[in-house]
């Protein structure tokens, strides 16, 4: 029976349904990921939008009030993932962490709702990684043109609220309390000239990491690292991509081989 | 000049850092991480404790009250990190998901503050660690050995507060809202079994992940994504360890070759 | 004391010296291997030969006469190996086995002084490399282009005289005798149609392998091979290349991750 | 009908047929390979054999007159092939040259049918590589017991009656013609202290290899071969081994992940 009640009811209804897709769906200003086959395309919708791959197109308006995971010309619409936005949309001045070792090793420094200490910051990567599990998050980078890129890549994605980041080499930082850090994160050419002033500054068992290219650098480390610092590992990361058809399964015909060392260690007394 | 103040002041400060000090020191009932060269043992802190490798030995007495970082008789002393609990501390009633894939995993599945669906949860390694970057993980497992296994693990080094675990196949749950969940993590035999009602409990758009070791595996559950999966992909991590000998640094003789195939993907309309 | 003996032995000697320098060096019609910094050119010498790399430049007349190993213009002068040969000199219609995997499989099958059956013949590159090593190889291609193509190759190296290539599908092939191979290459796409064939051609315990691109035509083949092959192994063979700077030494940024899979196996009763 | 030539022929044929087969059969003194499921044995047959695994048991009188090829008790019976002799039946005085790098440097080192130079021997496994395709091998070994143990290595298996082995440091032979050796093979510790010698003995645009472990020693021979050699390559190689079985392809669970870096390089002027 269709009382008043129910007729209320009903649009009541009617209209959170149509918010809650107005919220789901795609507005101007906001980030999306396109992908068409294997190829993917960050962008910002604004007016004039305009995609166009291999005869595939799409505008702004094939895109507004469409909900995620939607396929349209040839293009699946999502939001982007942080790891979409680190490959994708940081702008990079220097040589950038990647997803296959921040990732792992934001985990492995056992940083859930700790402090850590970053130098250099460099394009402001492996410091968007950091930030979602820390509580919060110093970073240094003495370069100016770098430190203001890192700051341009966080406020253009909101990340890194949780983050101070100081135009300043850490070796000239001195205000900074001692034992503050519970861990650190360190990716410049030459960390061993950083040790004496690093061990100050961590707390006791603080596990590290360092990023070096070259097994030089690694091995000029591991020497530096034999006063202060302990159980260290030294690694490197390999991801293997396949190519994803089900009667084909076949690894990708090239990888990435290589993007640095990692070297792992705890401060000692 | 020494004035009463002053003779207070220091008193306080003293006794602050003996209090301090207390804190960080070990204590009984502590988890405790043991470094003897490239051995590691994660041990809990209780009357009787009693350590011994290849000659060099430890007691409780030797322990207590040393801080972290502390360097006796051969041992370095370190409070566990995540990852040393996973690989040492969890009691394995099934093939576990090592640290090198479940970091990678936890922040490709762009989780930070959202809601997780696992299942199954095995051992509860994955569980713990999408734990520390989620706001709720779902976790279900249908072995009742394993789920409480699982529990009991997380206990012991309290972990998951945010996880609501059930001892209940996945496809059974039936009191689930629609389109709940932002991410999932999928380690079953056979999950291309479970796509239809995974796909109910996705938000639209989420990321997914699936682990399985096996390429035949890999084949069947790419063919099943086809319907209302797009953005897939399929790749592996490999981790190669070196010797931290810095005048004849190499890659440890022998490595992990593998674990398990990971298949990401995104849920379609 | 300069007698006419003397005389005419310096004469000779001075001579020979001149006869022999002039075999060693380049000669009009030779094969030569320039090397510029990390690229290398297969090329004959021929008139109007003309080299142009980045501004370095050499011509005919600057190779004349110069000897093996000489620098010039920036280019390193060698006679090409196998290997140059193979990747650099052989004209490609088909997917060829590269020097990764088929340096591996020659000996891998034991054939030296021993008769080889390979099919299909592709491009020729296995061919020139199990020729070497083996007494004689007999190959089958069935498609006339790939067939003509791999004879113009080994022609052009001089490569190959014990070799016997046919242009017909192995299946197709009656008039061989029973049990006349100690070793086969196979380099088909579904080889499981062979294996009864194959089986009467092979010697007793004859050493077997099969390169294939995918998974699944691995697990087709490991099915088939059940019956009548034993000892059966599955592998893949990686290269990284490092960069050759002694002060900062490190992998290649990327390198190839996949040919094909290797199945080895034994011909059993 | 049966005229007396047939019956003849008959016969005739009859013992051929006998003397081949008895020919292809294991007779005492042979070496034999033995598979028991992934588990192989080489041995040399003789009174007493005896082979006894998880409760299979072969003894002398199963295998002779048995063919290569059957399968008797759960084992098959081959012959070995080289890479068989080399792991399993190489006595081991030093770190081997394992088949993964030595058949691939035997070939890129291109030396069908030419003159080699190796230093040290070792326990003589390159040495019976580069022995099947080269002329003539000349190695020298200064460790007595070494040098002994690789000749007793090759006279077990009727190997390298084409080199000719020295029990003395390559610096010190003296009596070797200049520019002699067409390509060269060196697995020394410190190799760059070898350099200005082995220039003098080698053929302008001779290609050398190198196995050296770590990469400190790279880094050394690197800066090294800046003076008198050229077309300098680095690389790694890495075998990756797969479970067989069909139903469930994986790649196996561990792996050898360093044996040596491989430097190649060739002569120049």
């Amino acid at each position: 029976m269709s009382s008043p009640v129910c007729i209320i009811l009903h649009f009541v209804l009617y209209f959170t349904i149509k918010i809650i897709k107005f919220t789901m769906a795609f507005k101007e200003g906001d980030w999306i990921l396109l992908v068409w086959k294997d190829k993917k395309y960050l962008k910002q919708l604004s007016k004039g939008f305009n995609l166009s791959v291999k005869g595939s197109t799409l505008k702004l308006e094939d895109i507004l009030n469409r909900e995620k995971g939607e396929h349209i010309n040839g293009f699946y619409l999502f939001s982007p993932t942080l790891e979409d936005i680190l490959l994708l949309g940081f702008k990079r001045k220097t040589q950038i962490l990647y997803p296959k070792d921040s990732f792992y090793v934001a985990f492995k420094l056992d940083i859930k709702d700790k402090k850590v200490l970053e130098f250099g910051t460099g394009s402001g990567t492996m410091t968007a990684v950091l930030s979602q599990l820390a509580q919060e998050v110093w970073t240094f980078e003495v370069v100016k043109e770098f430190y203001e890129n890192a700051i341009k890549n966080w406020n253009r994605f909101n990340l890194c609220s949780n983050v101070r980041a100081f135009n300043k080499d850490f070796i000239e930082e001195d205000t900074l309390e001692e034992e503050y850090f519970d861990a650190c994160f360190v990716d410049v050419r030459e960390p061993w000239l950083y040790l004496d002033k690093l061990h100050t500054r961590l707390k006791k068992g603080a596990p590290c990491c360092f990023l070096l290219p070259t097994t030089n650098q690694v091995s000029m480390l591991l020497k530096a690292l034999e006063k202060g610092f302990g159980n260290v590992e030294v690694l490197e990361i390999l991801h293997r991509h396949y190519k994803v058809n089900p009667d084909r399964l076949r690894p990708e015909d090239r990888m990435v081989a290589h993007t640095g060392y990692l070297v792992f260690c705890r401060k000692t007394t």
